[in-house]
């Protein structure tokens, strides 16, 4: 049972707006990158087959504070922690830190929370129970991690 | 003093992703844009020149709740209400609606708390007292508004 | 039968990179807006049901030459035109255009080829003649517009 | 002198479009971050300093024949060969394969032509001779590599 994962990552061009820091759109993207890694490290992926249809993730909700910029080619670390698990969701807290000579530094915390969904030709999405295989290998965190 | 704003537009092909629906960073995007487009409606620019450097906006905090999803060729209309006014910085809720024969319909709620800054080539981002031609155009919105 | 059409657009924020003009993959994405709407300006769309899926246009080739940078809020007008139509393909020209106060200056030429494929769950895409709905609407443009 | 450079990637969700496959515009950030990887692995960057601003290397022009598409996860590599280098510019071959169990299959071949820039506040872009750092490490492939 895993509750969290570290990604590393460079901040790359695209990434990088007018003003010279990652355009903040971007910050939720890595904390997706980070997701899909953790399942991945777990032998799974996000779209597993089902009878009918796949498994798909959409979100209900996503929030981020912002405490200080990236820019081009930082070195970056996105430390998922599972805050919340329940039948049909899971919730992370990301926790993104800039690698510098003296250490990480925390320059943003994001949450999402997302619900496990059948994706199927031509019907709406459905919020299902997640598969057993996911439910076996993820637990939410203890408390004293989510700080 | 204007404190709201509505922004439409059609969904397009590149903001779906592999579930068919608008991949959930595009949200913020969308509230960027009402944002601008806002201060322009009111001769405004979010680059206005300083004696040193110009302004930029870079966000300290975004959120969203994410209620039904969006697919290609909806049409939206963001609903930007300023909900808190400070002298370095401003607040706005968002209510993203598609539009539907039948009406409007909430698809999502985010917030956007954003600073005011000096950029300047060679210094780091420093908040700064937003210019009075942005502060004389721009009001908190009345409670009653932010539902 | 239309050969040509005419779509204008704003530049926004975040299509700026870090060296303050538009990031030169954008330009690709404003001609694929260029095409949709031509296809939505004569009843069509990307996606037309087929007996089994739908339709997708992969695209085969894509090429730009970039004359002169565009930068935040510019104001641009893409200028599809038909180059080529086969019974699998078609492929546009597309010319840029900032518009100035003192008239359009070209920016950027593009071309995008583009295949007819069906898409369907579980098969490989396949290139297929485009409907006749399509094919009855859209024409390659005389050479003399081609330039 | 060098005169290619190998990068590896996953194909990542936000660059999969509502067909399943990669957007075609992400083929340019794909050839893009070749070129950046490029330029570290020998101790450069595309930012250096001058006299006054900095060098940009903005695109005149970019092209690429796609051949097959990619799905979300597949593992591919970018093979960057330098095919021209003038005084002020460079160009770039890219061959974009996936990697599969039964070896590297070619699924995109593309060209990208870059000129070397003064960037400098409140000045246009302006062509000048790429610095000696970079003219002394990177060199035109030998033909044969350019199939």
């Amino acid at each position: 049972m895993a509750h969290e994962f570290k990604l590393r990552r460079r901040i790359e061009f695209a990434e990088i707006d007018m003003g010279g820091i990652v355009h903040f759109p971007r910050f939720y993207e890595y904390m997706e990158l980070a997701e899909h890694e953790f399942f991945r490290s777990l032998g799974l992926s996000i779209h597993l087959p089902l009878d009918r249809g796949r498994t798909g993730w959409p979100r209900v909700h996503a929030s981020c504070d912002f405490k200080a910029p990236l820019r081009f080619e930082d070195e970056i670390e996105v430390h998922l922690i599972v805050r919340e698990k329940k039948e049909k969701s899971l919730s992370y807290l990301h926790v993104i830190r800039k690698l510098t000579p003296e250490g990480p530094v925390e320059v943003a915390r994001g949450i999402i929370t997302t619900v496990c969904v059948r994706v199927a030709v031509g019907e709406p999405l459905k919020a299902i129970p997640m598969p057993a295989i996911v439910s076996e290998r993820i637990e939410a965190a203890p408390r004293e991690l989510l700080g």
